[in-house]
C-alpha cells in the first residue's frame, strides 16, 4: 500500500505516545514505505501510551531514552545500530513539553527552572541527539533528519507561552547543525512546521479549539493532520529530497502565507456586529 | 514643534491627495522637521484633492506628473532641482492603484490590460522615478528613498487582489535598485509596510472595515495610523538611519509577527458555538 | 526504476528546451514515476531544442504555445484535456526570459518595453496559465502546480537584473492564486527556489561561473542540479504533499540559510592580504 | 549637538564595557539627545572596562548587576527607579557571551553546561530583565526596549557556534514578550540586527577579520559601525517609532538582503583563478 520510498532504510523515531501522535503516524507510514524502525520515548511515556503495540505489530522494538540525557542517548544509538547492523538513515524528533504551560505559569511570570526544562526537553534534546549521533558517526551519508516545529517560532500566538521560544531555538539548531552535517557527512536536517494538530500534546495549549478552527478557516486547504504530516515526512526521508537542508518547511494548508481569508473573516465579522463595544 | 531632524534637507513627495493621505502626513511632518519640499501627483489627483493648499501653507509647490511617464518624471526632477538649487535628499513614493480592484474584477478573472496598469502605476513607477533620478544624478550622497508597501506582499489577504502582486514587485525593486544606489551613490532605499490605513485609497479594498478591526485587535499596539507612519518616515529620511537599506520595515503595531492575539480570538470565538456548520 | 509516485496522473510541463533544462529532467522523472504528459513551449523553442524527441520516446506529444498568449493557452489546455480524457493533475511552469539581460541593459538603464516583456514572460504567464485553467476547471481536485524560482526574489545578486523582480512577482502570484485555488478547488500551488543551474537559460546570467562556484561552496550539500530538482518536483506532484501550498521551497543544498561557510571563506580569504586596496 | 530626541527620557543600558562597545556608543548618543541614564554591567566587566568614566562625565551612575540573576536585576531596577524618581523610558540589552566559543568547543562538541550558560547570559537574561521590569511596572507606557542581535539568528555563519542559537532565542523572546508588553503596557520591544562590529566581544569570533571584509564588500553601504547603531537606537527610543514592535531590524548596510555583490565577487573570483583544485 506504499511506494517503497523507504525500502531498506533504517529509522529512529522519537516522541510517539499513542495513535494520535504525529510520530506514531510517521512510524506507521514509514513501515508502509518499507522502513525498519526503532521507536523511542521516555520510560514514563512508554507506560502511558501504547507504542509497544505499534512496535510489536511491525516486528520493531521500543528503546526507552530520556532525550535530554546524553547517557540514555548513547545507549539508544548503540543499541539501534546493533539492531540495524549499521548506520541509521533517518531520524524524527517529535519532542516538546513546557512545565510552565503545564503549571499555568504565564509568559510574564515564568519560573526559570521550568523554562530551562522547556528548552532542554523541546530544543536542546535535538542538539543532544545530533551530537551523540555525530560522535558515533551513526547517520548514513545521504541520511535525513526531521524535527517537528510550529509557526509560533516566527509569530506570537496567545497562550503558546515559552514553547514559542523553544521552537525558535529548535529551528536554529536545525540550521546550525545542518550546516556541519551537510558539509561533512552529506546529511540533511530540516524542521517541519505543522498545522495545530489534535494530539495529546497539542491539546494542552490554552484556547486550542478556537485556534484550531481559526487556522482551519484561514488555511486554503484546511489544517494538515498527523497523517498529512507523516506523508510529507516520508518524502523528506526518501532519496527524492537530497538537496533540501536547513529549511523550515510548512505543512499547514497554506496558513503561514495567509493574511486573512474570507472564511475566517466571515466568522469574525459576524461576531463583530454583536460586539461593537467589546474591549 | 519638531526636532529639526530634516533641517536643510530637500524632499520630493509623491502621492498626497488630501489630509487623510499618508503622503500628506509625511509632508506635514517633514515641514515641521525643517525640510523644503516639492509635492507631486497626477493632474487629476491634484484637482480632486487639495494638496495645493498644503503646499501654499508652507511656501512649497506642487508639480504635476504621471509617475508612469518618463517624460513627466524628467520634467519634474529638473524643475525640483532647479527649485532646490541642487540635489534632492529624500523621496517618498506613495502611489498605488488597481483598475482590476476598481472595476470589480476578481483575481481569478483579471483583465490583463488592467493588470499591466496596476503594476505600472503601483510598482514600475517606482523604478521609473529611481532610474530618472539616477540618470540625472538627482539624489544626494547619503540620501534616502522610501516607498509605502503593505503586508499583502508577503501574505495573501482576501480582496486585496492584484495589489498584492504589485506590492511584492515594488519591494523587489527597492532591493534591486537599493543595491546599485547604495554601492554607487551612498543612497538608501527602503519600503515601509504600514498597517491598513483609512485613506481614500485604502478604503477601496473589499471588506476593509472588518480587516481594519481585525488588524487592530491582532496588533499589540493597535494599528499604526498615517501620522505614525509619517513620524517613522521622518527618521528614515534623517541622518540617523544611514546604514539601513534594502529593507521592508513594518510600521504596524506588531501585526506582522502575530499569529493570534487574545483580543482578536475573543471576537472570533464569541459565537463560534452557534456556528459550527458555517461554511 | 521509479516508485510509481505519479501513476495514473496527467501532467502539463512548460519550458523544456533540451536535456539540460530542468523542465526536461522533470518530464523524464515524471515519466519514470508513471505519469502521462503534455509538453509545451513556444514554437521557436521547440525548433531550437529537441523536446519532440523526448515526447516521442515516451509516446507523449508537444503542443506549442506562447504562455503569454491567452488564446494559445486556451487551445493548449483544450487539447491537453482532450488527450488526457479529462482534467490535468499537475502543472510545471519553468519559463523565464529577460530582453534587458539579453540586450545588455543594466538595471539602472532598463528599457521599459523590455521590462514589461520580462514580467509578462517570466511571471504574468504563470497567472495566465492558472486563470485559463481556472476558467476551464482544468485542474483536478487535489492537483498540484509548481513554478520554478530563484533566491534573487529575496536577495539581490549582481547581474541578475530585472529577472529578480520577475521572480518576486512570480512567487507572489503563486501565493495569491494559491489561496483561491486551495480554497475553491483543493489545488496546491508552490514555487521551487532552485540552486543556480547550468541550463541554457541560467548560463546567460552575467558572472554565472563564479556565482555557481560560490553557491556550491556556500551550500553544505553543494548546488542542487536539474535532476535533484526533478526528484523534488515529483514529490510535490505526488499525493504525499497534499497540504503544502503557497510556499516557496528551497532546493538549494542549504544555500538560502547560510551566512558564510568555511569553504567559501577559504577562497575569499586566500589572497585578501594582497588585496587590501582592492576596490 | 543632538536633536533633543530623548529629552527628559530615562534609560537603562546594559552591556557597555569600553568605548568600542555598541552599548557605550548608544549611551553617548543618548546623552547627546538629552537622556538621563543608568549604566549596568557585571562587576567584573565594570572593573575590566571603563564605563565609570563615561558615567562620571555625564553625571550618571553605574550599578552592577549580573543580568542572569533575578535578585541583582530587582535591586538594579529599584535603584534605577529611585534615581529617576519614577519609571524607565527605554532599555538597551547588549549582552552576549559563549563559554563554548571561549573554550574552543566546536558546535559538534558542545559542552552542555556551557551551552546553558550561553543561552542564559545571551538570551534568557533578556527575559529576566523584562519580567523583573514587568513585575515592578518599571517601564513607562510608550516606552521602548531594544536588544542587539546578529544575522546568525537566521543564517549559519562558520564559527559563530552556539551564539547563533542564542540570538535566535533572543529574537523570539523579543516577539513573545513584545506581544504582552504591547498589549498591556503600550511598550514596544525590538531587536537590532547589526553588521559584524569590531568590539571586544565581536572580535572573539573565529575568522572575524575575513568575515568583516566580506560583509563590508557585500553590503552596498558597507558595514554599519557602533556609532551607526547608536544613531538608529536613538530613533527607536524616541517617540517617532511608537508603533514599531516585535521586529528584528537590520542595521547592516544592506547585507541581509544581498545574495552576491560585484565587489565581493571580484575578490572571490580573483582568488578562485589560482585555486581550481582547492577543496
Amino acid at each position: 500500500m506504499g511506494y517503497n520510498l523507504l525500502k531498506g532504510k533504517k529509522g529512529l523515531i522519537f516522541g510517539a505516545l499513542n495513535e494520535k501522535s504525529i510520530a506514531w503516524q510517521v512510524a506507521e507510514r514509514a513501515f508502509e514505505e518499507g522502513a525498519e524502525l526503532v521507536l523511542s520515548n521516555t520510560a514514563v511515556a512508554i507506560r502511558m501510551g501504547n507504542i509497544e503495540e505499534l512496535a510489536a505489530a511491525h516486528g520493531s522494538v521500543v528503546i526507552p531514552a530520556d532525550a535530554t540525557n546524553v547517557d540514555d542517548l548513547n545507549n539508544l544509538i548503540d543499541r539501534s545500530m546493533e539492531r540495524f547492523g549499521g548506520q541509521i538513515d533517518f531520524v524524527l524528533h517529535a519532542i516538546g513539553m513546557s512545565p510552565n504551560v503545564r503549571k499555568g505559569r504565564t509568559y510574564d511570570d515564568l519560573d526559570y527552572g521550568f523554562l530551562q526544562k522547556t528548552l532542554d526537553i523541546s530544543a536542546l534534546s535535538f542538539h543532544k541527539v545530533l551530537q551523540c549521533c555525530w560522535k558515533k558517526d551513526a547517520i548514513t551519508h545521504g541520511g535525513s533528519v526531521v524535527a517537528l516545529s510550529y509557526i509560533a517560532a516566527q509569530r506570537t500566538l496567545y497562550g503558546y507561552n515559552d514553547m514559542a521560544d523553544a521552537k525558535a531555538l529548535l529551528e536554529s539548531i536545525a540550521r546550525s547543525f545542518g550546516y556541519i552535517y551537510g558539509r561533512e557527512r552529506g546529511v540533511r536536517i530540516n524542521t517541519v512546521s505543522q498545522s495545530p494538530t489534535e494530539t495529546t500534546a497539542g491539546s494542552g495549549v490554552m484556547g486550542f479549539d478556537g485556534l484550531l478552527d481559526f487556522a482551519n478557516r484561514m488555511s486554503p486547504l484546511g489544517n494538515a493532520d498527523a497523517r498529512d504530516c507523516a506523508d510529507f515526512c516520508v518524502t523528506l526521508f526518501s532519496d527524492l529530497t537530497r538537496k533540501i537542508t536547513m529549511q523550515n518547511l510548512y505543512n499547514d494548508g497554506g496558513f503561514s502565507n495567509m493574511g486573512m481569508s474570507n472564511k475566517a473573516m466571515a466568522i469574525y465579522n459576524r461576531n463583530l456586529e454583536d460586539c461593537r463595544d467589546c474591549q
